[in-house]
């Protein structure tokens, strides 16, 4: 059996472009440039938690990496370099090419250079640090979010919780609608070029890992404010909207996880500019209601049918486990 | 039940000193100082493996943080941040509350700020990134081994794969024995200050997780050397010298792993300032042998019974459990 060395040698030993010592050191070393500011985000990853055993490796390097991603993302960061603690049950050399190959493939689609790490025998779970680059004082904080501005999200949520359900056997589908709810859970799109086309026009981001309301309210909280959300203006995608009758409908909307799209709070005289931003991007972004003044309040969401209402707070808590 | 965020918000989140931006946010903003590069280093630590299950959660905590500042000792660089990706199999507040102390604790001896991270549940899982600043260009590499460089050693070596032999019942002894060589195992002392220290001094440097001869010989692969080493100069504390004649005692020596001393190469017109640097920091440092031009040979050992030999390469590895 090859030693963890050579292992670690063979698979997570790539091409740097911009890391002045990369793997097989007792660090790396690399230059953080002028005037930035270096962002930094852990996210771990466990088997039954966070993903299921027999996910694809390929598809859960992927995944690793772009959650993290989606950190930098949020803060408007521009990522650079990433670490991974790897623990694996054995040494199964297929699934540990696949799964750096994947990681490896997400974090080269946005420039990042994969600059260490340990690999080491024990429980499935991966540790991803990733760091990247901030215009300094301009990155983009929970806190920031004014009383006025528009609340917007990328792309559409609840997908990601709609293939985790089917995946549990609690909702059935069609082909084609398993292929593409299993592809936005196990493949999410970490928003980078968004949250950096955002600096100098929002006022405060989060990723959505938790939740819409849940993320939502990280940001509320940190700024002290309160949010008025139209449900009926929250993007869903067409094959969830089929689902709009389901009873999980509203919770895969509101508070699904793991859709990795950003929401974000922007002043109204950059709507504009915004809807502008997107059309370029080919991304959408929808406005989803106000900051307003009432912190106690929190949220009010307008259901369509319901009226106003309050929501509790809980989002996909991962002390919850999948089976 | 407080939910993951209230409790990370409790224990994880401490006093920073040089960090823009800490726990809280998708990612921690911090300066990294100008005319500084960033070194950055991962470790990860899994129940059964490198720690035993019933350890003390602060003893255990200390320990993640000093084998990653051991990294940083040895490419000399000054620790200033560090993630912390944790999976615990539940929340047991008390374990978390004294881990948390034990691993803040030993950062906050190096001045080292605690900057985020991600707490989730799983098997026993530890991974830290650690971040530091090392003068551009100046940090101690594996690759810079010279022939003629004296190979130097901090502290002794052996003490922990000692205790760790009594833990799995392969030594008998003493109280007292028993007391020194856990604490050496569990809560070993990176040597930042003298890492720092040999920026003007050294070529090389490494620091002894794998064991001495394993790790010497990532220096001699990385620097195309070969090394002849005095197995009697070897520095071994007072306690374990009292077991040289068991059949155990060079195995512990060479190969024992997690000492997390530092193994250095330097030239020998600074011989003089390295021991006066030594007795400054009240640490001893020993020179060991010398670095020569036969890269095929590696290294020679020179015991003091049986003359000359040739080690194998095996060190401690970290695919091997402990029970």
């Amino acid at each position: 059996m090859p030693s963890e060395f050579d292992l670690i040698q063979q698979y997570c030993q790539r091409l740097t472009a911009h890391t002045d010592l990369g793997v097989g050191d007792d660090a790396a070393l690399m230059t953080v440039r002028p005037g930035h500011q270096l962002a930094v985000s852990t996210d771990v990853l466990v088997a039954g938690n966070h993903f299921f055993v027999d996910v694809s490796p390929f598809s859960l390097g992927r995944k690793a990496a772009s959650v993290n991603l989606s950190d930098m993302a949020a803060m408007g960061a521009t990522p650079r370099w990433a670490t991974l603690g790897l623990s694996i049950p054995g040494m199964n050399e297929g699934w540990l090419k696949d799964f750096c190959d994947g990681f490896y493939q997400a974090l080269s689609e946005h420039g990042v250079d994969w600059v260490g790490g340990d690999t080491t025998r024990g429980p499935l779970n991966l540790a991803v640090t990733i760091m990247g680059e901030v215009l300094s004082g301009k990155g983009l904080k929970r806190s920031g979010a004014k009383v006025d501005d528009d609340i917007w999200v990328s792309g559409s949520v609840g997908d990601a919780a709609w293939g985790l359900a089917f995946l549990q056997g609690q909702v059935e589908l069609g082909m084609e609608a398993q292929q593409y709810f299993r592809a936005r859970l196990d493949n999410p799109t970490a928003r980078v070029e968004l949250g950096r086309s955002l600096l100098s026009l929002a006022h405060s981001a989060i990723d959505i890992s938790d939740g819409l309301l849940a993320d939502l309210n990280h940001i509320l909280v940190a700024s002290q404010v309160g949010a008025i959300l139209k449900a009926d203006q929250i993007p869903v995608s067409k094959l969830l909207s089929e689902h709009q009758l389901d009873p999980s409908f509203w919770q895969a909307v509101l508070r699904g996880g793991d859709d990795y799209e950003l929401c974000f709070t922007a002043p109204p005289h950059h709507d504009h500019t915004i809807i502008e931003l997107s059309r370029k991007m080919n991304l959408s972004v929808t406005r989803i209601g106000k900051i307003v003044s009432d912190a106690e309040q929190r949220t009010l969401l307008n259901y369509p049918e319901q009226g106003v209402g309050q929501p509790s707070w809980q989002g996909f808590d991962h002390f919850r486990t999948l089976s």
